[in-house]
């Protein structure tokens, strides 16, 4: 397998992403963008990317603050998320350029995109799909739902989001309210919930944040990963 | 594939369930009890079965009322329903003997048993989970979520819903309320939601009834069906 930092600009900031795929492989392919979660482009999120390129994929993890930048904390990333997406135009541009840069490598097949992510990563997939992205799909792993813009026009991409019961960051009322967008902007959509599971279930070091909120869940990491698996041989066959 | 209708009792009541397995294969194997709709045990909960038979499992399809009796319409069906679930002890003995005769066959390995259902048959399910049967695992299809008797104790079933969004036969507090007592009884559950789906969504013969709740939806039904058997997968393993 290859993997690579790759640079790409919105605007000013220079965004520093990594890029993983069989290089062994030829021809075009479906590609898969990997937003992380809000602490930054870190290990979690190039693991995902060397998981899908294991897969077939071309797979990008997505830079959202510039420079590759990681954050030690969660406060941090709070404050960081808060402004990012304090500007909606502003974080849908930030999602945008770094699907055109995946968009752009030579092994992608542009008419078969996907967009993943993890906690806010996952919620800039569904403003690329709210924005009319031409993704095939968007999978969510503990995100957010909600939105200052909700879909108007026609979502491309199919939807799929994953999330915890017991997520308090995504309480039940988020998810109804959700599933009413969506549904209302015709879109093809599922909602799976897994019981007995709170926010950052995919990451195996959500206990050591020491918040009661967040909590590593080997079966509904597994199952989530399982069921986006089956959802790419859908929308990309 | 070896079919057959196989006769069990409930008290004086004699049921006619319909038993399919693939009789080329040796040894036990796990073993899938299919409840139907609350029309009765019709052509769809025979198809059900043998599409598990040909997965390598045996599956009995169960006969809620006795007699392997049909009903033609919608109304007759919700008045037997009604009428046997109006004491859950019975229809939960309904269930049980169902499950008891499926454990019984030299080919099931009764360590390795689930039940499914589709709409009344899926509750059939969830009755036999929450009244502590030693199932691995229940898989509901568009089926009524509530209960009389809530659990109480440890369930050992592991459960997945399927569900449709726009099924007004299950709305999202129905959904909301299971979810609930699923986590009050720490069981291990999933809870998908298909949206622009509505009831009876795995039955292409849905539309023909002419009931607005109702319609068939060829990718919920595909998605459901794979997602059961990646379930399978797991809870056999």
């Amino acid at each position: 397998m290859k993997t690579e930092t790759i640079e790409y600009k919105d605007g000013d900031v220079t965004l520093r992403g990594y890029l993983a795929f069989d290089e062994k492989k030829s021809g075009k392919r479906p590609a898969v963008l990997v937003m992380p979660e809000a602490l930054g482009l870190g290990a979690q999120a190039k693991k995902r990317a060397e998981r899908l390129a294991e897969l077939g994929y071309v797979a990008l993890a997505g830079d959202p603050y510039g420079d590759g930048l990681e954050l030690a904390t969660v406060e941090e990333a709070i404050q960081l998320a808060g402004k990012l997406f304090a500007d909606l135009t502003k974080a849908r541009q930030r999602a945008r350029v770094a699907f055109e840069k995946l968009a752009s490598f030579p092994q992608t097949d542009p008419s078969r995109m996907a967009a993943i992510g993890f906690c806010m990563g996952g919620t800039f997939g569904l403003e690329l799909a709210r924005d009319g992205a031409p993704l095939k799909g968007v999978v969510t792993f503990h995100s957010g739902l909600q939105t200052q813009r909700p879909a108007a026009g026609k979502i491309n991409a199919k939807i799929l989001i994953n999330t915890g019961a017991d997520d308090p960051l995504v309480p039940f009322d988020q998810v109804k309210a959700f599933a009413d967008e969506m549904t209302k902007a015709g879109a093809d959509w599922q909602v799976i919930s897994y019981g007995g599971t709170k926010h950052s279930f995919t990451n195996p070091d959500a206990d050591s944040v020491g918040m009661p909120a967040l909590g590593y869940n080997k079966l509904a990491d597994e199952r989530s990963w399982r069921v986006m698996k089956s959802f790419f041989e859908e929308i990309f066959a």
